[in-house]
């Protein structure tokens, strides 16, 4: 049996501040490190000890790995990163109010961005402040790689192979793996991981900080079927509080 | 030209109490922590950008890349993490106070354990609270590889491998490398890069945090025949300083 924990990132500057944040690579605030070193408590509480960590290349999901592992005395640990576990890149919205893009577009246009499965919001112009096409940890992904504005079906496809060909490989060899994320390149993996469909998937709130385990059998595959609920490493009301709170957000990881 | 930076950890606990440390697993101190953000500035100034870390798996070596990468927006960058580089393991004398061992053995016997090349200091016991026979990180060694004391001979063996099979290869490709490590991992890699003799090598001492800058050829061997004071990314009296403060220690890194 496999050992899969996910782990979706504190509490950002910019969620404080309501921003779309997408590809904007903000810290945590001070309850997001709260948060992190709480998930770091959590997992040794359930005797969960990653063998390897995966993180995104935003710096958010990093520091909630680098918090809960060094809680765990864990910091030691081999660490993988890629722009494939990035946040789904909100193209134009990217940096704007989401109280205000929903006067500005209207709140049915801003509820098809962000939640339809494969509508992907207007382009970010390269001339935008908060475009990173000039942030170094892109600069070696070929152009056409690098997403101007991301649906949700844009990032289940870029963030497979990254399943397929990094975390599968890291289970298979019996590691404990843990995966430092964002809400919505933890949900593509959890649609894939669950089957869910197209269309119920955009209605999952992961909630910030607390730790999702699947066992897995040697398909990859959840060893029980069970709801995404009884999966977590906190209390189903507790969970249901905090996937609340988010989902009261615009959701802009 | 490639380029690669050496930096040694700022001050731990352990050197702060006058401990021998080796491969216990001490934190920074507050001293140390901002003698690791010092160095993320210098490397900035230097207009130097790490693509890539290779770490020790020790605490205060993975925490001085994580603040001084902090410090320049690169915490994004890929890491490699191995025990080849770690600090020289230094057997029964771990967790002893520098001074009473000096006491206890004589400071002659105990300055041939610090500065002869080839001769280690007693093996620790098994039941030593200070051996990391149960630390996982080296659970998945062969227990032939696990030393149970070193000298600098045994450091240079063992780091050697990494050096040719890991960096090089980074530096083949073109990045950046920053290594993070220890006072004798360091040493037995400039050994390397300088060709210093066994008797020259012992009396160098690395001071901490300040990135040490080789410019190498395709051979990997330094472009410029330059003494080691020159390649320090700080002025040579403020090195000499520092570095004349950790030989008045009993360098126990």
């Amino acid at each position: 049996m496999h050992q899969l924990v996910l782990l979706r990132h504190g509490e950002s500057e910019w969620n404080e501040r309501n921003l779309f944040t997408g590809w904007f690579d903000c810290d945590l605030t001070v309850a997001g490190r709260s948060e992190a070193t709480a998930a770091g408590d959590m997992l040794t509480e359930a005797g969960l000890e990653p063998d390897i960590v995966h993180t995104s290349l935003q710096l958010r999901a990093i520091r909630t790995a680098n918090l809960a592992l060094e809680r765990m005395g864990r910091l030691w640990v081999p660490v993988r990163r890629t722009w494939r576990l990035n946040e789904r890149h909100y193209g134009d919205l990217t940096g704007r109010n989401k109280r205000e893009t929903v006067e500005r577009y209207g709140e049915e246009q801003v509820l098809v961005w962000r939640r339809s499965y494969d509508t992907a919001p207007p382009g970010i112009a390269a001339d935008n402040e908060f475009n990173p096409n000039h942030d170094p940890r892109y600069a070696s992904l070929p152009p056409e790689l690098v997403p101007n504005a991301e649906c949700l079906a844009d990032v289940v496809a870029r963030m497979l192979p990254w399943w397929y060909d990094a975390i599968v490989p890291d289970l298979a060899a019996g590691a404990t793996v843990l995966v430092a994320a964002h809400g919505n390149s933890l949900r593509a993996l959890v649609k894939h991981l669950l089957d869910i469909s197209d269309a119920d998937i955009t209605e999952l709130n992961i909630p910030t900080g607390v730790p999702l385990l699947f066992e897995l059998d040697e398909s990859f595959r959840p060893v029980e079927d069970r709801p995404i609920e009884e999966r977590y490493l906190m209390d189903e009301a507790a969970v249901r509080a905090k996937a609340d709170a988010v989902a009261r957000q615009a959701a802009g990881g």
